[in-house]
């Protein structure tokens, strides 16, 4: 699989798996899942870590030699999240940002003006803006017109583990997109990151799905097989869905 | 893995993946897809094959060590399944038989009235019968109460590659079921495969979605994967579906 | 709508749905409801009715006109329906017949092996014989062929509300059948109705969704409209599925 | 139904079917299917009338009594929109407007960005604005919060007939919001706009679906019934979805 790694933004990971890290039971199954997962960069709110403090979740990434993408989650407007962005950048040292703007703390729906917005100044600054979007196929394509190095767009909202719900939506804006399509949330099982991938998605981010989950460590290692699986069968030129089997004629030096 | 093995009437498999052999460009590409695949257990038509035969697929699967499962393909009728059956096991040596019995040609779903008769007649015989079967989970149950090893139905139509049509058809039928359920036709890609399994099933069967794809050995590798992924997705305990994210009071002593 | 009225073994009833009675909060109420679905055709339970009681549901339909269905809800073999649906017709003179013979009484699924059994019986009874079935278009076609005067297939289980779990599996049934198709169980809401017919089906059977709702004379109007509307859309040629709007070429001389 | 109008910015309308008048093949049959659909309100695009000439949309929409809803159809940004709007309000009169900005001309698919600008310019400026959107309910609550006096987002892509790719928003759109919500654009037939109304929304509005089906006087018939069956079903409290019947226990006190 070395041949085929995902690149954003000019960097290579082995792994089309992004972890998130909210909800673990406790640290050391964290450390077990992220392990299990085989994730290469996995997202951190900034608003939720001290980087000076001991037994957190950095330290964890850092030992396990796992690339840090920090969020803005938590920030409501675009002055928040590029205000957070800037902290993030003096305190971790990486102008990577996932660009988290929500709306609302129900839905945790991204606001689309606010994130178009936040996203255009984080880009004038410097950073490398992976946002998190609705599956809008027009937002999608603003985002990678102001600069974004990835489009990230939910399957579902947050936390639902409601999978994707507009597949047609997410093949919209894989067909149209110039950068990484990553599908962020919404992933409650295995198949449904197998989908996502299949539908042409370069990559797959989830967290509750695996910290959530009875068995973090057994659900991680089910979404690592699942993206691997959905990238190769989407791959390998599938065969077309048709109501009955394919016609004999069309078998002709084929082994029956 | 290995504690966790598929057991059919006392044999064990490593893998949950069983193959089937038909639509192969080649048998080499046959043997390579089958190698890729991990399976452990391929179906084989006793009507188009000829066990005394040179390059066949049966001297393929021998020196793969994969065992052998005889199918009663192109039978439409109770007493030519039996028959078909008698003959192969004859010929091959083995007992056990995919038990096939379809209504027509077009769509080549099975007969329900027959497929159950044949069954009854092939258990009084002696024989190891793994049915192919609808969706339905009282048929599904009788099949069962006159003997069966397990049972497997369909997904879909075979070759239609339209997946599984009725996942509560499915759940019902592993609920019910004190056999293996081996989801058998309709799987057109990974994600379907990874399905089967969440469903609760012990095993998937397929052959066309792997062996007519663009690239039947990625496919085969994709398949291999896919059920892995959804055998531990469904023993992880998945998070449940909601509309939006959990409550942040049902998340005290989480990670955030 | 007179020239498009259903027929079904020589008689013809203006309305395509079929109601049942099952359920209803009081009998003035299920005749409110009955009035409002605009039926012509409502199937009653040989089990539970004393046809010379006084207040039943027969005096009910009988003063709104509405012809009387026996069906042998209740039967798990073929032995008691055949010998229900005799004793019906005694008692209240018609040869029709919904045929029901249910597997078991958690899931209420048909028994495919017994219904079959005993529609055979029943036709060379003399019955007109309309059986409920499971979804599988070749028990459909053996139904058909032993002579039902149609096939009624579910959409999901009884009182399910689950709607048509296979509308793949309703549209090969209604190709293939020379006998009408009417959708029976699993309908919970309007929408569903209409679909069961722009599936192709001629008519369509409920009752919970009806009579146990909070509104059943509004849902009884509701279904009467929605069994209209997917009545006229599946006669209208509806326009093609397609993933954007048709192209512009293809508009000329269309108004725009 | 006089009793359960439509009421948009304090306009009452006995329909709640808004017609669109694209792609009929010709003026007389636009004048049957409009008659037979039983709308009071019709959007017709900007840019394409002339609303001196003669034999024109209005004139037909002018003797069928049927309010006029003018669109800004062929605008891609805000100020396109805005002054088409504007010219429109001089020539015919009224100060309603039906917003459409759309990102490209093969998705049809709104901009969210630009909708929302020229939504806010428009209420502004006295128009009473309907606007066409996506299905995200963040940005359906953000065109409200500016003034909208409805929301209208699609099911699917203009013309697609793909019905309602998303339900799950939709509902959302519906109980957030304080407007009418009309669901617009993707409808392909008659059941999909039961669905529509069954969602929670307060209107359909549909084109395509009739004047480019075959028998555009059948589709507008069916949709009248499946908007009215939508509406009543949404009404009626349906009964809850569960896997199998409802347990006896809870029938106590109904018929069977």
């Amino acid at each position: 699989m070395a041949e085929d790694a995902l690149v954003v933004a000019g960097r290579t990971f082995g792994s089309r798996l992004i972890m998130g890290t909210g909800g673990a039971p406790s640290m050391s199954v964290l450390e077990s899942a992220l392990t299990a997962s085989g994730t290469e960069l996995t997202t951190v709110a900034l608003r939720r870590v001290d980087p000076s403090a001991q037994g957190t979740v950095l330290q964890v990434l850092d030992r396990l030699g796992i690339a840090v993408l920090p969020n803005t989650a938590g920030c409501f407007t675009s002055a928040e999240a590029v205000l957070t962005a800037q902290l993030g950048r003096e305190a971790l040292g990486t102008d990577w940002v996932k660009l988290e703007v929500i709306a609302d703390e129900v839905t945790l729906l991204p606001d689309p003006v606010e994130t178009l917005d936040a996203a255009e100044r984080l880009v004038a600054d410097g950073f490398t803006v992976l946002p998190y979007t609705n599956d809008d196929p027009v937002l999608a394509r603003r985002l990678e017109d102001v600069g974004c190095a990835a489009v990230m767009p939910l399957g579902a909202p947050i936390g639902s583990g409601l999978g994707i719900r507009n597949p047609h939506n997410i093949e919209m804006i894989v067909e149209r997109a110039g950068v990484p399509v990553v599908l962020d949330a919404g992933i409650g099982t295995a198949s449904e990151a197998a989908l996502a991938m299949e539908l042409g998605c370069d990559a797959v981010l989830l967290a509750s799905a695996v910290t959530r989950c009875h068995d973090p460590v057994a659900m991680a290692t089910a979404m690592r097989h699942a993206v691997v699986a959905g990238r190769l069968a989407a791959g390998a030129g599938r065969i077309p869905v048709r109501r009955y089997a394919e016609a004999s004629s069309a078998m002709a030096g084929r082994i029956d």
